[in-house]
């Protein structure tokens, strides 16, 4: 006696609603819309209306008093069905306007907002806003950021699955803080203490054994306690690693097309996110490559700032090289190859030249710290080796060993911080703005 | 004085190397592979080795014996890379293999494998090779299955995009324990106590606030202590969440049309992978629905066992199901709605017209829960009214309800078991079979 329902799109499925976008297409006929109300204004015999959905806004005109007596005490927000008949109309958005025969109030609201979310501008402060993020991210410049993140996101799978790459999804609880014992938060497992993975670093290098090429787009959990404007305690990290690798530059090269292809992409994607953003897509062209050491004596000839005896780039050293770059290079991005190795994770590998030098690279973004990659140490004695010489325990990491014991090829990788992408992408000063919920060591909701 | 790296294709990226795959497309020119190396065969004056790359395998023939001393004392898996002449041959795969003139041992293995992984069948029972996972995955029938999960999450995100769905990134780490107290894994959080997600589900019904229609792919915490085939602690959920759905059948609907482009996506995407594991794929008609007193019923009358008192099926009442379905209507899936509602979390809806029925469902793929989802509660009042009769604090709700309060339309989603979905499809009898680095009460390593 078992039912069954129907599949198809339209014959079940939401069949009954005209999306505000396709009014114009209705025009002569009847039509329900759907969508939260957005603007009222009452002119004494007619109120005009604005909905919202989806894909974008109608204006609806209410002449009927029964059906205004419907709208009595609804605040903005407030989710309506509204039937009647469409018509052209030249002065309203995309040149029709739905004549409202019937209301129904799906979702009254009741209370007025504690901020207004339909103006061009989202006025509160920062954390006043963030506390009302179910609200707040309505607004039409944060609906456009996240959108244009998941356009970004979908991007880099795109460029990734054009090359073969398989898409990995690997633990984010694990059995010790393997990479650098600080910043990692504990979790209480079963009576053991587990930690959050801080990357997926060691399983991507692992799974180069596997597929050769590997991407995943996953979050990470770093339990720094600062507060800076460009960090988050848990964010989305799109990782890679491809096998067979020359040397870091290969990586480079990679990451760099994967790059033009994502924003390349989003011009085609996400055209209404950028314009409502005001958003202009960086060209990629050749991207200008330096050395860690021309870095610092650019810093110094160019800034005035002796930074030569320091083992890495501060914040204002990028900002600096960034400026530069684009001065001289007319390029938003700056390789900066060739970082010490002292400074660098375990698993780098060091340049065979001098073996000080690691063979690593940052890419900067209007002078921020976007990626971080390089190759790694594929030679299973060398990892052993390196591992001793700075103390490290190989116990917790015999899994690890074990992918390279048996056969690794010469690989690389690198790590792309999402947020922060989209932050500098759209100018925003602070990376929360583009983040949906924020975690920081002073926040933990909503 | 930067330089910088020419970006294309094929100029600097990985231009030296001719796939095992296109190795018959080279014939009567030279030729590089690179690759694992997974059989050798020494007759003599002539050895015949087996190289595996992403692309497949391919036939090397070594006749110089400066080249055989090269060799000497290499295990399988050990990275070569291989320069000769690529000649025609028909008894070789794909039809051409390489005469080889340069050896370079890109990565030595010099200890023999702990099991043989470049046989047909894995022998290793699951815990011994789960132990030795970035070797074992390895094996055909492992990266075949893990490929496969990639094709079937791209194939759920192509379904939904296509649908105006937007990919969302909710946080992981939260403040407290809001689904449910227990069950959930603690996190120490800069001194306080914080948690890992049970799953996006009140992040993804704000969202529908903000986006309408939302999906998300990402990991999901249980800290269920039990250790069954079909549990992990961490696992990777297909989530999706709608507005302006009528009731939960939307929801049924609206899956339904996902998996079916889902597996017909397989048929395209993964053909090679669905080959090796000898997997057929399940059609996907109009699926059958019982209500939950008619999957009583049917336990009762056609499987002897009377379950009219439970407030739930039991896996072997699934299992009876998933019998019943395939033979009384030719489905491998069947729909169950009408869940008791005091079995439901707060935030289901209930059946207008029977308030104890719950609007929600849960769908069984071969007598196993793959997907559980309904329509959400989404008026305010009822909402803040539930929780209040549940003897749920609101005050860790706050941003949840604001997303109610502030206008939201009739919506449901559902969830769907990654690996779960792949145990299911490829006849795995465990989760963990098909899970590269499974997470349970005993395990968390590699």
């Amino acid at each position: 006696m078992a039912q069954s329902i129907s599949m198809e799109t339209g014959t079940r499925s939401f069949s009954h609603r005209t999306l505000a976008g396709d009014l114009a297409a209705a025009v002569g006929g009847p039509a329900t819309i759907e969508g939260w109300l957005t603007t009222r204004r009452d002119l004494g015999s007619v109120t005009f209306l604005v909905l919202r959905d989806r894909s974008g806004s109608a204006q609806v005109v209410v002449e009927d008093e029964r059906l205004s007596e419907t709208l009595a005490g609804l605040q903005v927000e407030s989710v309506l069905a509204i039937t009647g008949d469409v018509v052209a109309e030249p002065r309203a958005r995309g040149g029709a306007e739905l004549r409202a025969r019937e209301i129904e109030v799906l979702s009254p609201v009741v209370e007025p907002l504690p901020f207004e979310i339909n103006r061009p501008v989202l006025k509160p402060a920062l954390d006043i806003w963030l506390d009302r993020a179910p609200l707040a991210l309505r607004h039409g410049s944060k609906r456009a950021a996240l959108a244009l993140t998941a356009r970004l996101v979908a991007g880099y799978r795109a460029a990734l699955d054009r090359r073969g790459f398989v898409e990995i999804f690997t633990p984010k609880i694990v059995g010790s803080a393997t990479e650098g014992g600080a910043n990692v938060f504990p979790v209480e497992y079963f009576g053991r203490t587990a930690y959050l993975a801080q990357s997926p670093q060691l399983y991507k290098q692992i799974m180069v054994g596997v597929h050769e090429r590997v991407y995943e787009v996953a979050p990470v959990f770093r339990a720094e306690p600062h507060a800076t404007t460009r960090h988050l305690n848990e964010y989305v990290s799109l990782d890679l690693e491809v096998g067979f690798v020359r040397d870091h530059r290969d990586v480079m090269a990679l990451v760099t097309e994967v790059l033009r292809e994502m924003l390349g992409g989003l011009a085609d994607t996400a055209t209404g996110e950028l314009e409502t953003l005001g958003v202009t897509l960086p060209a990629i062209g050749d991207i200008p490559v330096v050395t860690f050491r021309e870095a610092q004596e650019i810093v110094l000839r160019e800034f005035g700032e002796g930074a030569r005896g320091e083992p890495d780039l501060s914040p204002q050293h990028e900002r600096w090289l960034g400026e530069w770059a684009r001065r001289t290079h007319g390029s938003e991005f700056l390789f900066v190859e060739g970082y010490p190795t002292a400074k660098r994770p375990f698993y780098t590998m060091p340049d065979p030249e001098n073996l000080t030098v690691s063979s690593s690279f940052d890419l900067l973004f209007r002078g921020l710290e976007l990626i971080t990659g390089g190759q790694r140490e594929h030679r299973y004695d060398r990892l052993v080796a390196t591992m001793a010489a700075r103390g490290i325990d190989p116990a917790p990491f015999a899994g690890y060993l074990d992918a390279f014991r048996f056969g690794m090829p010469p690989e690389g990788g690198c790590a792309i911080g999402l947020e922060r992408f989209v932050a500098q992408l759209v100018g925003a000063g602070n990376v929360r703005e583009v983040t949906a919920f924020p975690r920081d060591i002073n926040r933990l909701a909503p």
